[in-house]
């Protein structure tokens, strides 16, 4: 079955923005056993539009169209689909009832071409958005007029804003393909998310135990990024969920400790469960990290149970201040050292009233370094009611590569330190 | 001038990877007036590879190809492009020799398969790559065996990692490319970047004032985005600096109090760079943002000299015992309140002894809405040696995007209450 992707934005080609769509159409699908064929991004307009929607029904049952919905005069993608397949446009009433409803809500006048979105093709179905005002749309063509006599194509636009398009098409795409592609491969795909852990040394741990089951019966991929790698077991066929339970177990054997999660697992998310689950509450004292380390625990709905403060002692007045650091300690050891990242902790956790508190204190460049202290140093700790535990690392990353791998060690520590929880 | 990228990799197509070559070669080629009018992503597979090559042929006098160059099985770019053009391959000495100095330099032992890379169809210019051993190809057809009758077209194949594909592109091809089209547009393309107003509300601003232009002289464009609205200009010819100044004058005058950059500007950088500029020290006092307005300041190399710290006061407790909310007010009109935001960012000011202190508290939500205080209710406050400003927002948005509009709102308070700074 042929898929293609098309994605419609001059700020594309002119590189003003990553194609992240693409990207998240793919992999969606992929998990779904439908591989896109061919992907393709054009400019905003018309013949740009109407030649890619026209060569790609030529070629392909399935056409998921992004972008080009909104409410300015370069959002034309609605009306030039509706030209070249001959529909005419009528106002959707709850689509319009939704746009007013969205400004009336924000108390914002609603400014007249808005109304535009309303306008859907004849026969499409509407996709409500619950994040925005343009509706995406569905339109079945069967039979496909560009395409082999008799065969169906399915037409699928979508909204440019990620924030709009992702659930659109979760939540009411994903559904509609079901019953449109009923038969579907049976496919099992599971990720497991490591941490701590580097791409070649998962690889040497676990290819070999595995080889029974690569030989055919499951596919083995590695995706790393930094501070974390992704194992994905793919099975097709009917033992396809047994294989990849079996692979798992294996798996978890040879480097479990590193495992944090599954599929969409995210790391934060671990240590929030965990920290409610055994009813402990948290503080975090930053520096290096500004911030990053509170705004992860906190993207978590219900942190507020477990998080009680965080303080982002980015001066050296300010460690002394707000969690107690020692001015002899910064004096001796200075800012970034292993005894400021313990009074920190230590600091937080008395001050807060906290079961635990994590503090991290470095050099996140790209300047402040030196030959006994280069860009890089990060100092961790994580005190507890026994004990404080502290972690030194060089990690030599532009900087907000430094703030995410910092934030990753640190919140692994404490992952490791609190009861699992599943 | 029709100009076509193809990217080949089935990681491409099952969404493991983002397509950072598109952005880095559209925006590269855009600097140099060449706008990329076709962006194609196709899996690694002969009949893909070649019915796309063939088709841009068709269609384009400049096409470049990224990946399959390598010395694996899946890498059959070189070998499917010299079969459609009916070009032989031939052994290119220098890359063999740069490829086994490669290995040499690393201690390791040549695999066989490797050498595959030096071989090139008759006819190429060969680049060598500086970080790594395949080597870019370009390949002029003069007459292009796909085009028009008599038309030329030049085709570039590039390595499909990015570390060797950009210096490649930029220290290689682009200098190729001033020798096989000199005579590039003038282009001219600039974007203003306004938050605090929505797409259409700007567009009814601008659009008819700057209709004398857009009428053929400049293109007008917009992306929106969550709290962003990008305005784009761009103007071919010798007098498109110019025409771009004029539209540019004209939407200051229209909505110059939403615009805070230009081009790649990010406003967390324009806030630093103002408070650098001015002298004035920053403290922030974050509730539902937990730490996110902190993480924005510290991402911008230098904010040490202008941050001093932040406080991520999520509980009561720590509203009171960090910046000094009363318990009275609290009480009386809660957590999420003007007066709360009000005193926690005298507090922090007071406290932290700087010029200005941002504070926020709202609902992040999914949970804690109420009738009177629904999720999204947010309360901004920013204070100075004068005076204290606050705002109320209802940003009824998922919890990160809430974060992020909300840091933005607040942010942009600071950004106006600051001297300007370019």
């Amino acid at each position: 079955m042929e898929i293609e992707i098309i994605n419609t934005g001059s700020e594309l080609l002119l590189g003003r923005v990553l194609n992240t769509h693409q990207q998240f159409l793919c992999s969606q699908l992929a998990n779904l056993g439908m591989v896109v064929t061919r992907q393709v991004a054009i400019s905003d307009t018309g013949p740009a539009i109407q030649n890619a929607v026209r060569e790609a029904l030529g070629r392909a049952e399935l056409i998921i169209v992004t972008g080009g919905l909104g409410p300015t005069s370069d959002d034309i993608t609605r009306d030039l689909i509706a030209e070249l397949l001959g529909k005419k446009l009528r106002v959707d009433a709850e689509a319009l009832s939704r746009i007013e409803q969205f400004f009336a809500q924000r108390n914002r006048r609603m400014p007249e071409t808005t109304k535009v979105q309303a306008l859907v093709p004849e026969g499409s179905i509407v996709l409500q958005n619950a994040h925005g005002t343009a509706p995406g749309l569905v339109i079945e063509l069967d039979p496909n007029p560009f395409g082999s006599a008799g065969k169906r194509a399915v037409l699928v636009m979508l909204p440019g804003p990620p924030r709009e398009l992702r659930p659109m098409f979760s939540k009411q795409v994903i559904p509609l393909l079901g019953k449109y592609f009923p038969k579907l491969t049976a496919f099992v795909c599971r990720t497991l998310k490591t941490t701590g852990i580097g791409e070649s040394y998962v690889e040497e741990k676990i290819a070999g135990p595995l080889k029974h089951l690569t030989d055919g019966r499951i596919e083995l991929g590695y995706c790393a990024r930094v501070g974390e790698v992704d194992v994905r077991l793919v099975a097709h066929g009917a033992d396809g969920e047994c294989c990849v339970a079996e692979a798992e177990k294996i798996i978890s054997g040879l480097i479990g400790a590193h495992i944090f999660g599954r599929d969409d697992d995210v790391l934060e998310e671990v240590v929030v469960r965990q920290l409610i689950a055994a009813k402990k509450t948290l503080a975090i004292a930053e520096s290096c990290t500004g911030g990053f380390i509170c705004h992860r625990i906190t993207n978590v709905p219900g942190a507020s149970e477990v998080f009680l403060n965080g303080m982002v002692t980015y001066s050296n007045e300010s460690k002394q201040r707000l969690v107690g650091v020692h001015s002899e300690t910064l004096a001796q050891f200075g800012a970034v050292s292993e005894a400021t990242a313990r009074e920190m902790a230590e600091g937080a956790r008395l001050r807060s009233n906290a079961d635990y508190a994590i503090a991290v204190t470095g050099i996140a460049g790209p300047g402040g370094g030196s030959t006994e202290k280069p860009v890089g140093t990060v100092f961790i700790a994580l005190a507890g009611a026994e004990k404080t535990v502290t972690q030194q690392h060089l990690l030599q990353y532009d900087r907000e590569t430094f703030k995410f791998v910092t934030s990753q060690l640190a919140l692994d520590l404490l992952r490791r330190t609190l009861p699992l929880h599943r």
